[in-house]
């Protein structure tokens, strides 16, 4: 059994990006965990930002139970991620609590800055998580863990190395994604789209590139010494 | 006005990959030329090949029409082209025939060995057209044209650079594409795709990223003298 | 009619890489602003710091007005650009105060570290400034822009995949590059630059590379949602 | 169960790139199968080069042997191996007596034109494979096989993107590359290397990076329909 | 004579990376000049941290004498070097103390993020070395040193552009390496290697690269100034 | 003392390229070759093929001697390189003759079909060169030379990896390219290009890039065993 950890910036993140793969890592006996870095409180128009903390909260916990994945929210301000001292080390401390022997996070190169930061800081602590000295709530991991960076938005400039069947677990990661009712709507207003319609061309074309009806991609962090001579997913 | 020529190595290849395109020069005025390097006669298990090629011809001939091409096949052996003399000498008289502004031609990382010695032999004959000592049937081009290529079959490996926005023509891109009925039937038996699903996937992704509805992705080949100060796409 | 924006790390930048696209986009009739970050006001080895903050203030804005552009300094520290949550903040009003169709700023791989945190605090900040609950001067913009990166100093590590023809405006770049007068003898001086001959150089190299007298050369921000199905330069 | 094929250039292209992997496969039960395009006859000062194939032939068949692989000559010449229609074809045919799930190859980017020329040639055959009315010795494959690139000799310019561990069968890939007496001695000469010197240092590199004792580095041909979500290797 | 400037993040770095190119340097008769950022403290589980900065501190001092350079510790905490304004001008103090013509720092890419920060910085940092306003202890440089990047870690995703033959003092950097005695135990227990045969295997393979017995390797910074006309490496 | 090779695909393509170059190696005393492919012979409008092969190749051997080449034309036909054995033979003879330690040609990607297969087979024969059972004329080297590309023409998609600054030589250069006058009127007619006035901006590019007046850029073939631990250029 592996342990495997999904990190990422909003709310809705892991849904559209990698759902799909932490299911079928549930449904085939290993441990999920996510993290959400950022409350989310940014994310509409109409609904205030401390309500709408506590929704996106409710929403992300019902998703991660979807895919069946344990769920941790750090709460840092939307839109205003940093890498700086205190932030790693609830990175690092978020590591530990999972303990993962994958880490699956945002490319460094996604499109808003809250991933690609997030992106830099798991690249960080999920060295430093080995480190005994580095002190926080948990204890030092015993290995460094693998560290995977999943698709970017709308599959922007982004070439998958690995790809992952989710013909089976797509009606979850579906289910996963409209928990976040709160996004539904701002979505469709902000941005112009529609999630569902959004994840299924996505899913799709990934699907067609390896030969299957839906997939995920995914590139592997090639930096010693997360690098393992085995597949990291299912 | 501008003159548009597309170049693809077998008949339905220019449907998939960049009839919307083509349509939205026609639909502004623009002449637009196709040029289909082989007879297509090995797609099929079951009708011979002799009898496919005719087929074929025909097929490629009602989708051309279809979003307001003219079409020249040069009819080489399918699977089989080679960059030799006399072949790179079809390109030089099949480009100075359309007498082209922009030539649009497959990646030269595309997914078949055809599409491949395609590109590499319109690469080379793009610039020859206009050498005034070689010889062919039409006279030598007095200027070198641009040169585009076009998304790679199921967008693999692909960043686009230039999008173009083909919401308008996408009816036409489909219709174009059903022309090749002999193909529906042999794409579902031997790769096990639906053509229709298999652009719409691609095109809605294409789309995207380019905030529109459905778009095709281009690179500009960046070989001295076919930039461009310009937009080389409708 | 479209808003092009152009941000700078310091008061001379925008005039030696994109002041003559900006001149272009004046003249065919869209609005222009500029930005820089900084007041330059190390960029002298006589001229003591804050007076030679004003001097290159109105070296700037007689450069922004040779093209046709308005222009506003944020007046950060020179050599010391940082991307904390308040320079941010002031990245994302600039934006605002312009509402822009287009943003261009530097590669992030340029040769300075203040050009590197510009481009990078406007790649955030050009998504930011459309979200409503953050709050700055300007209202929110009701659209991302699109985001074009400009050529590097001395052409070095940049490949065009854009060009601009600047033949007609060529003078105009010259006239406003020569308003930093401050900057020539130190450029001479601290670089061994001759700063007419340097923009001289890269634009015949570029205009040699598209095919006309004079070009200036872009990449365009392959993130969603930023990326347009059509021409962002004029 | 899955059927693995290597194909290579010279005889011992295989031992030196791939052959710890080819190990592995076997002993977990996987079908090997070997092709080599050449006869190797050049690979000699003193050697005759007729004498020198014959040599070879066994050397290769010896190695392949070692690793529990069947294997097959095409005694094309060495070092001139070209792409034209009949070799190609015997291509093709090599790998319908396969009939493989994967493939494995030469990187397009090693070191000696054969290498080069035989990656190229197995992308062509790897797709025409499949197709019915191309007439060879074996019938047609029934799905098109998955593609992987070795690394390049000496590991130059080449970044894996998927690792074997080989530490349980390092030693046979030492004894299937010294089945290779006759370059041993011209290898020291030609090129001053030591093979089992060169091979290890490789090998512990390539293990260094995985977090192993030793490994082979290999990439994904990102090619539809070559791609799968499933490892492809041992 | 020439000055080469070595700068790196933790104690031991600049042994595993570079040592044989400092000793070639020192060898011929440059000067060399050493800078260590952090120190190092965290790198024990036994050890406690102040002790620990204590030994590596005498650690590398040890190891800079035996290749021949001169050493300095900044002394920033180990695992948290940030790049902030205080940080940054430390190095540019770190810079002029060396007045180097060429500076070698780790590669942007490398695998842990103090070595990614230290990167940054220095590339910010051998520019603004020259500024005259910006004060620190020694005198500002003036010229722009050359940047050059090391190897990263494991030699991982990292193509080398320049090798320097160390073949005759690699022993030397043996013995560098070994001075580092809290670190054996250390990455033997934390990362399971020797560093002994950690850094053979990896100087053996870019001595295989590049025909010699023992080799570094290195990326040339393509950033203006800092490029120049002539091999800057020994 | 070395020795330079340079090959290229027609008779001006040395002086465009590396004139600057070559003339720095013979005047360090380095012997220096140059072999040109083709006759020149469609590079004209009214002079005939015939004749203007004559006059081509008195231009190319006046231009080598200005520089202080040798020179030899295999007189392959004009814009129909093609790479067979029978002229991959002539490339290993030409090797041969001059028994290089390095070689410059085109790049791999530069804007013409001659170029990139002149590319192709230098890289094949430049290994082959020194097998012994490959006859020609002249002998088999007893070593692989190095292997280095020059800039392709206007600079295009070209990053350089190692630059020669040519300013002393730069006269040479150009009077070396006034040695083609058969093509100074083509080339204005045909490409619209004054070749005094380009590669004045090219040159005067590069060396901006790195610092002085004038320079040649240049890339390693990074290909096993063609690297050297030392610099190969002047």
């Amino acid at each position: 059994m592996k342990t495997a950890f999904a990190i990422a910036a909003h709310p809705d993140d892991i849904e559209f990006l990698c759902a799909g793969t932490l299911a079928k890592y549930a449904q085939r006996g290993d441990e999920v965990f996510n993290v959400v870095c950022t409350n989310g409180d940014m994310g509409h128009v109409e609904i205030p930002p401390a309500e709408l903390a506590e929704i996106r909260t409710q929403e992300a916990t019902a998703a991660a139970e979807t895919v069946g994945a344990q769920i941790k929210l750090l709460g840092e301000p939307d839109e205003w991620l940093f890498h700086d001292k205190r932030t790693r080390l609830l990175m690092i401390d978020a590591i530990r609590w999972a303990n993962p022997d994958v880490i699956i996070t945002h490319s460094p190169a996604d499109y808003h800055a809250d991933h690609r930061v997030c992106s830099e800081m798991v690249f960080a602590a999920s060295f430093l998580s080995t480190v005994p000295h580095i002190e926080s709530e948990h204890p030092a991991q015993d290995h460094v863990a693998a560290l995977v960076y999943m698709d970017t938005v709308a599959a922007a400039n982004f070439i998958p190395e690995v790809y992952v069947d989710i013909t089976d677990t797509y009606e979850l990661k579906k289910q996963a994604l409209l928990c976040h009712q709160s996004q539904v709507k701002w979505l469709q207003d902000h941005d112009n789209i529609d999630v569902v319609d959004f994840i299924e061309a996505v899913a799709r074309t990934r699907g067609l590139q390896c030969g299957v009806k839906y997939a995920e991609g995914f590139q592997v962090a090639k930096i010693w010494p997360r690098l393992r001579p085995e597949r990291l997913l299912p």
